[in-house]
């Protein structure tokens, strides 16, 4: 990881707590980064004014690329469809299938992966995280061993030297990215998990049981404020 | 390619002759085609209504995606960025790389892909050939291979059964795409190649000048008016 040359990364990030975390390890591990994120229709917008915090707070830069249009054409998920409910229960229940966006994750690393090749950046980064596996198969490391492969060949002679995919916490916990987030002083609060949107955090869908379950597991305080009153159970 | 099933294609098309006889190829295999088209800030979006019209002249359904926000992020390039003049000369030339937008067929394919899962399409198709190889690494086989691996693993257990990617003319030729959408009764009036826009397609640009090529040494006629008036050398 460690280099005499300076490092620059593209991170497509969400304003949920894993992306802050790897943005904060990004840079103590001596990168620039640029945050890339993505309004898709998703009806937890709410989390890209989150993101613009956490990159104030962090002091770098942010862009948000527009694929607003796309929800219609990616029709079926709670994320972007207003008929479908949002499912409550836990994170890795199958009923969380409904929350799969059409290969999400494909098509923000592929933009990304442009943006990197525009910038001379040379790693592309996202903060997928073990418990992501079960549901969502694009944050799973054969995806993203596999994704490594087709942006080589398709920008074969365009790539930064040296070019790399990083997701540090791809074979870690959520309860290992609160841990290390609170070592590196990530401002939580700033963060936003919740599917639903609105303007307080629901605390009982399935990304906001999974966020108090990863704070109670690695023993950090919780400082978010949900709507279900139940925050002891967070702690 | 014959099966008693019918089969359903999510194609990305650009306005160009390419595209229209890929539309019509899998057409004549038997599928449902759906056009999937990218406003990308391209210099040439003119492309887009000519697309238009070859979708209604085949008569299925075509959506154009809004990425025109990707321009400024995917700089550097003479198709998006108006401080970079478009080469003329012969489309292999080392020139043509100012033509490259970073990860470009990979953005689209990827968000084709999702449109595929959406619909439940079991084929993604694109209409690269080998004359794009020389420049444009994300035409080449080698990426296609990729792409399809990484979709695979990005989308396990939501893909259509049979889900596979198509490119029918990945081998062959510019030519031969000629020759066989002549076959077709493509209407390649309704084309448009050229990548510098306008209202009349310009003749010395390189993608012009692949198209009078490939019109010639298949014999078809070629019934594009060309700007630089010097129409017989595309007979």
């Amino acid at each position: 990881m460690t280099s005499s040359t300076p490092k620059s990364a593209v991170l497509i990030a969400s304003g949920g707590m894993d992306s802050a975390v790897t943005a904060y390890e990004l840079r103590a591990r001596g990168s620039e980064v640029f945050l890339l994120s993505f309004d898709y229709g998703q009806r937890h917008r709410v989390e890209l004014d989150h993101l613009m915090q956490v990159a104030e707070r962090l002091d770098v830069p942010h862009e948000t690329v527009d694929l607003s249009g796309l929800g219609r054409l990616l029709s079926g998920s709670a994320l972007t469809d207003t008929s479908v409910a949002v499912p409550d229960g836990h994170y890795s229940d199958q009923s969380m299938r409904s929350t799969v966006v059409p290969n999400r994750n494909m098509i923000m690393l592929s933009i990304a992966a442009g943006v990197a090749v525009s910038r001379g950046a040379d790693i592309l980064a996202f903060g997928a995280h073990a418990g992501d596996h079960p549901i969502y198969p694009d944050c799973r490391p054969a995806f993203f061993e596999q994704l490594g492969k087709v942006i080589q060949a398709g920008n074969d002679g365009y790539l930064a030297p040296g070019f790399r995919l990083e997701a540090p916490f791809l074979y870690l916990t959520k309860a290992d990215i609160a841990r290390r987030g609170h070592e590196l002083g990530v401002p939580f609060e700033l963060t936003w998990s919740c599917y639903k949107g609105g303007t307080v955090q629901c605390g009982t869908c399935g990304t906001c049981v999974e966020r108090k379950e990863a704070f109670a597991l690695a023993g950090v305080a919780d400082p978010t404020e949900y709507a279900d009153l139940d925050k002891e159970s967070s702690r």
